[in-house]
């Protein structure tokens, strides 16, 4: 038996984004735990894209998941952004140890989720399945209404849940800390011009960007750069959809 | 000190839709719990819709929500519907017993809130801040694509979670199960064609229609009838939009 092989986690999800699997990528770096990123390991050890449709497809059984990212921890197949989150946070010491701060850090990661989703519809209103320049028109429209609308709402919001603590959720980083740097790194990509009255929330992603696991991931080539091919992109014709 | 009031549940939700409002509505009814559905008191009394507005204009103080439902459960005030039921779940009886059974419940539960954002976006694709009649030729659109892709692709994930058992998860019904109905009850109001290849759900859903407390909670007026201010909405002109 191998047994430090059993203990890794595998982490499933596309090879060639951040998307929604960065979420988890960052928890494990910070935690410094061993994974296997198994879509990125070459196609003749089992990786790239096929990784991800064979499990989607159903080669392990009945616990189908609808998405990636899966996680593989143990004997568990975990689906859903937030909810590997919250499974993997306290046994990595990322949520905090009361019931109120765990429900506080998984509703703060549940809210980036929503807000994640909206960026994604941002440039993609009418179809997942139709390409971006068929669609152009509308997502022109509905960004304008995000980044009037949305966006500062989701922005006040994690400002007043922050308010002058050095983290989100008590006196300790968590997941939420990490997932909320991620949007914001994000944001400042899609929409250079789009974070405003936000310093502290710009302080609490400067804070994440230096600590040492996160700052050696970031410069590590195991951090995917962000791309137009990702949940957020640079199309400067929406950035400018403000105006 | 009042005890009994101190023990009961509060619901924040808007009081003329079921909305995401209702799964937590579902679960406390099928537990028999008494709760308080607050925006339903007369105004008087502190409820109507400024119940609502006065709860995410920050009357409560720091755990400010981002948006309905929240529910006050003891001290705690619990904002993100899959949050609430998780959390709410083993209290009332109404969520597996083991974790593996519970992050599965969980996850179907998060699966059925993308769905339930998806059927909103159907018919407001561009922004919630629009009327449905400023962006009908994009819902048209939208809610094609969702018909033809989305929906079967969900259902068929549902379908397969629940393969032949008599319930989502294990083998006592959860609130996985409660949800499971209200998405199906809400798919039949507001697409009475979509539905297909689903026979296995439709089944479950009777099933959940025929709990005592459920049957006399969908009997009474607490059940507040689907209606086109709602996710769920019946537009004839979308639900031929599969065509």
């Amino acid at each position: 038996m191998n047994r430090r092989r059993e203990e890794e986690y595998e982490l499933y999800y596309w090879p060639e984004i951040q998307g929604r699997g960065e979420f988890i990528r960052l928890a494990l770096e910070e935690a410094a735990v061993p994974y296997v990123d198994v879509a990125r390991l070459p196609e003749s050890e089992g990786g790239g894209a096929g990784a991800i449709t064979r499990l989607l497809n159903g080669e392990r059984g009945n616990s189908l998941p609808f998405a990636p990212p899966v996680l593989h921890a143990g004997a568990m197949w975990i689906a859903q952004t937030s909810l590997i989150l919250e499974t993997l946070g306290p046994r990595l010491g990322l949520a905090p140890a009361d019931e109120a701060g765990r429900v506080m850090c998984q509703q703060l990661q549940l809210t980036i989720a929503d807000l994640v989703a909206e960026v994604h519809d941002a440039h993609h209103p009418i179809a997942p399945s139709l390409y971006y320049e068929d669609q152009k028109d509308e997502a022109r429209r509905r960004t304008a209404s995000f980044l009037k609308e949305r966006l500062p709402k989701f922005l006040r919001y994690f400002e007043g849940a922050l308010g002058d603590k050095e983290w989100m959720v008590g006196s300790v980083l968590s997941y939420a800390d990490l997932s909320m740097f991620q949007v914001l790194a994000g944001l400042e990509y899609a929409f250079p011009h789009a974070i405003r009255d936000a310093a502290r929330l710009v302080a609490l992603g400067e804070r994440v960007t230096k600590r040492p696991n996160i700052a050696a991931y970031l410069g590590s080539k195991r951090r995917i750069p962000f791309n137009t091919k990702g949940i957020f992109r640079r199309y400067p014709e929406l950035d400018l959809a403000r105006r």
